[in-house]
């Protein structure tokens, strides 16, 4: 009953390009952040569903990024940030901050404070986690950015926003 | 107006527990996978949230294990691994490979077959990536295995399984 054998089915690939793994990833759920980081005057955000738990001892989150982002420059050397996970129905949000808005415009949307590392956190998120980089590490075209959690805001009630299937689903 | 302040709202924490963190981690929703290794005699497998695109070229995704898991034996020196993507409504699955069943006893849930890499695909899964381990990077209690996909079974209709809030919820 539990053998393993060759997947017969017809949907399979054995050869994966980037539009086959993009496909594939349609078909994972994720959960729409928004990273910012800097402050007053050089903040700076993207919006990002590769945002991973890592672990609970020290709390730990990890978030990749894109090298070849506009947003690069602004992360390459910083020393904390913030990843504000959204809450339902804030699409404009994540549209904002994953479109070609520059910085300053980005962050007329919403209400921005600080928490404990003075990076930006957005007062409407469903949880906001205020994080230290601990390290950065160089993955193909992008850098997993390893986060410390030293601050969280978290609202009593709250949705969230997902983003699959190539469009936004609201949940709670 | 887009000047940062101080957050003054009252749920904050500016010392996170590990009680924190997972508290605000229930807030956001977290596809469901069953990541699977081994081949016939040694095949093993585990229920995770904790898997992250990281790039399309190579395609390439993250995967965190804990290293005081009882799967993590037989993850520690393998060369693939398989992330099997839950449809909607296979909560079984994903209760029997994130509970205290044996091994052989998980795997009589499901169809398993091989793809690529000969480790364990669910024919019944929504998506599965099938990978070659590239790295394993300890961070804090957990590894982060990252893996470049080498072959794609996927469904043609299928929803997903996501949990969020601390309960399953069915999307699509």
């Amino acid at each position: 009953m539990s053998a393993l054998k060759e997947v017969t089915l017809d949907n399979t690939k054995q050869c994966v390009s980037s539009e086959d793994f993009k496909q594939g990833m349609s078909a994972l759920p994720g959960t729409v952040n928004i990273v910012t980081t800097g402050s007053e005057q050089n903040k700076a955000g993207f919006t990002a569903t590769a945002v991973c738990s890592v672990s609970d001892n020290p709390p730990t989150l990890l978030v990749c990024l894109n090298r070849g982002a506009s947003v690069y420059k602004a992360f390459e050397n910083a020393k904390s940030l913030v990843i504000n996970t959204l809450d339902a129905g804030q699409d404009n949000l994540s549209n904002i901050f994953g479109g070609k808005a520059v910085m300053p415009e980005r962050f007329t949307q919403g209400t921005w404070g600080t928490l404990v590392t003075g990076a930006p956190v957005l007062e409407e998120s469903a949880v906001s986690f205020d994080c230290n980089i601990v390290e950065m590490k160089s993955v193909a075209t992008h850098d997993v950015i390893i986060c410390e959690v030293v601050g969280i805001k978290q609202k009593e009630q709250a949705g969230a926003l997902v983003y699959y299937q190539r469009a936004y689903h609201h949940l709670g």
